[in-house]
């Protein structure tokens, strides 16, 4: 095992030098930089295609799940996208500077609470290069310093886009330290690195569950957790004229994005027995049809023959593939019971008429996103209007569900007086 | 060393199954319930100063700093305020259930951010026994269970003050979980506890750093870190007809909590070198008569020769006590290095004519309040007008600064369509 406590501590320390410049960057120089940005990676197109065929080649070999691979290919598409991102990052309002609250007390005591970076945010994630400029874009746009750690399989990929960013923010004018790549993945350099709690704000670990367990017992800095999402969505017993919007959420939420390989895709469905006894079965054939393995359990299999056996191991799991269980109930109660004992406190969906299910359901699970009569796959920072998203905390504190470049700040208290005593 | 698991598990469980009830109470019955609590603490009057005396002498055979022992003592005036604070509390706004965002997308989907309760909190504090009435009311105004664990010198007072709590909730038909004093103050049933992330949310420690250390490194729960407040203030070049607003402000910042046990009290003077020549003698002439030790550095002592030598240990430590440092700095970005380097970041003071000067120390000093022409004694949530206060966050993330009840709740999304999908 390697000693990486020096190479840690300088990532540490040059994290920290730059989050100095650009906690006092203007807007407008932030702005520029990132527009300069999304065209280097437009013109970095061939070195992205290349290296990205390297990291897929090898993920090939290992045999990595298909539905894990296309998340890790990049193409002429997603390379705009990537672009499209950082630009429009850059369009958005800048949250530094932002009178949060501001008063002034009866004795003439002006307090302001004004919003202000966090400082230095240190980011695991999983291997999906997209997620490298998203998260430099927002770090950069929120004014904090950020050291990535992508997942292994993406670490060609995540090199080349890093040193697209690197001579970029050069040609800005902005500190290297600003957006720095961690150019190893070994695991034995994540215990010293989590201990630098004297640079490092922020820890946010998003993706597999042993990871981010981790992360918890070994870190000294405050960790915001992004689990990937056991979602459920509960189709209630009153779905009566709604069955065909069932049917049309439930594919969309399982199926929308490629392979189901995505945190807000639906991997529990969760039927009333009255809903089962009219619905289960069609749902069932759609997602089928869409290529989608059903595990049951034994009152779906009663229903649809063609259900695998779902067992305990099936209902805390996340698939991140086209895998769905379904699972029949009694009551909304038993729902409520189910989901908050074996979810991931992520999205969680009810499908129902009926104002009194809703209200219960929604104040009686304990998730970032509850989504009623709509798709789980909408539990995402674009679609509620924040902009692209660094990810989504299933932490309660700090920032709940989708964070956006705000949820990167915290604030300043600045209390002016003329000589104020108590 | 006992085995506590089972005992600290049950509290665990207790609470969680409190904030379950506590979540989904109406504001009026908590409202009632605050209000029988502060009646329930006024008309046990006698029990408190009985048990608060005995904690009184115990700290005082144990030959307890003075200003320590006054922060422990109760008296008549102590059990109003304490009863005072509770109704305070009860009058607020309820934080519970607020919007506080809401929107429709262009495709319809209606977005809610909704303010809940975080759930279960676990809280250290020193030995004060107000505070355990405070965040026993803030917390169920909230919605949240706690979990209390006050500092040994204070366990008769806090069994006391538990013990009326339980009587009230319970007349107030509240589950006995949502207020929980733990019974010992062996430091081994800490360990355990803080392992306790399934039934626990959050971990606050205030206090003393190695115990709030020693939390970080155990807890696998998200905590919110309380260090106690070594604040500063910064006498600029730039004070010319304001020298005896600098005199009063010193003075009071340091004296006007009895004895200075609190966290907000100023522990370092900065002089600019201009300020000094022209008012440090008199500032140290003023801090003397009021009783406070002056400590300074070579400069200072040039200026005001009764100062006993200021050693390197003095520059990171919070005095808690009627001792003040004094240091001269040739320059605004030296006074600014120093308070970053050796503060808490909790409260810190520039006193200055100077716009340029004062918009340069609130943008380079990294902490929770910055002070422009006031009192460092002003930071606190009663004077922001957030209430009562828990403590000041010493944290960047989820509160900084005083933490009022609103601080003790995080949010839901709630998204309503009408079969959106992706």
């Amino acid at each position: 095992m390697e000693d990486y406590a020096e190479y840690v501590t300088q990532l540490g320390k040059s994290a920290r030098r730059a989050a100095g410049q650009l906690a006092s960057l203007r807007g407008d120089v932030k702005t520029a930089a990132l527009r300069h940005l999304a065209g280097a990676l437009r013109d970095g197109r061939a070195d992205l295609l290349a290296a990205n065929a390297r990291d897929v080649q090898a993920a090939q070999a290992a045999q990595m799940q298909p539905a894990l691979i296309e998340r890790l290919r990049l193409t002429d598409k997603r390379i705009n996208s990537m672009a499209d991102s950082v630009e429009q990052i850059a369009g958005q309002v800048d949250p530094v500077g932002q009178v949060i609250e501001g008063f002034v007390r009866p004795n003439g005591l002006r307090i302001e609470k004004i919003r202000v970076p966090i400082g230095v945010v240190l980011f695991f994630y999983e291997s999906r290069p997209n997620v490298t400029s998203d998260a430099a874009a927002l770090c950069l746009k929120s004014g904090n310093a950020i050291i990535l750690r992508g997942g292994k399989e993406s670490l060609q990929s995540n090199l080349a886009i890093a040193a697209i960013i690197s001579a970029s923010l050069a040609k800005s004018g902005i500190d290297p330290g600003a957006v720095q790549l961690i150019q190893s993945t070994d695991r034995a350099l994540v215990p010293p690195l989590l201990k630098l709690d004297k640079y490092i704000d922020l820890v946010i670990p998003r993706g597999g569950e042993s990871l981010i367990r981790a992360v918890v017992a070994e870190s000294t800095i405050p960790v915001l957790k992004h689990f990937t999402g056991n979602c459920h969505i509960y189709v209630d017993a009153d779905i009566a004229g709604m069955e065909q919007q069932v049917r049309e959420v439930c594919v969309n939420s399982k199926t929308s994005y490629p392979g189901g390989a995505v945190c807000n895709a639906v991997e529990k469905i969760i039927f009333h027995k009255d809903a089962a006894a009219k619905l289960l079965a069609n749902v069932c054939q759609d997602l089928a049809a869409k290529d989608v393995e059903i595990r049951g359990d034994e009152r779906t299999r009663e229903l649809y023959s063609k259900a695998k056996p779902a067992t305990d191991s099936d209902w805390p799991l996340e698939y991140l593939s086209l895998v769905v269980a379904v699972k029949v109930v009694d009551s909304l109660d038993e729902a409520i019971a189910h989901i908050n004992e074996f979810g991931s406190h992520h999205t969680d969906a009810i499908l129902s008429n009926s104002k009194s299910a809703i209200d219960r359901f929604v104040a009686g699970v304990d998730s970032a996103s509850l989504m009623v009569n709509a798709s789980t796959r909408l539990a995402d920072g674009g679609e509620y209007g924040l902009g692209a998203e660094i990810g989504i905390s299933t932490d309660k504190l700090h920032a709940r569900g989708p964070m956006g470049a705000a949820d990167l700040t915290t604030y300043k208290w600045v209390v002016t007086g003329e000589g104020h005593l108590r």
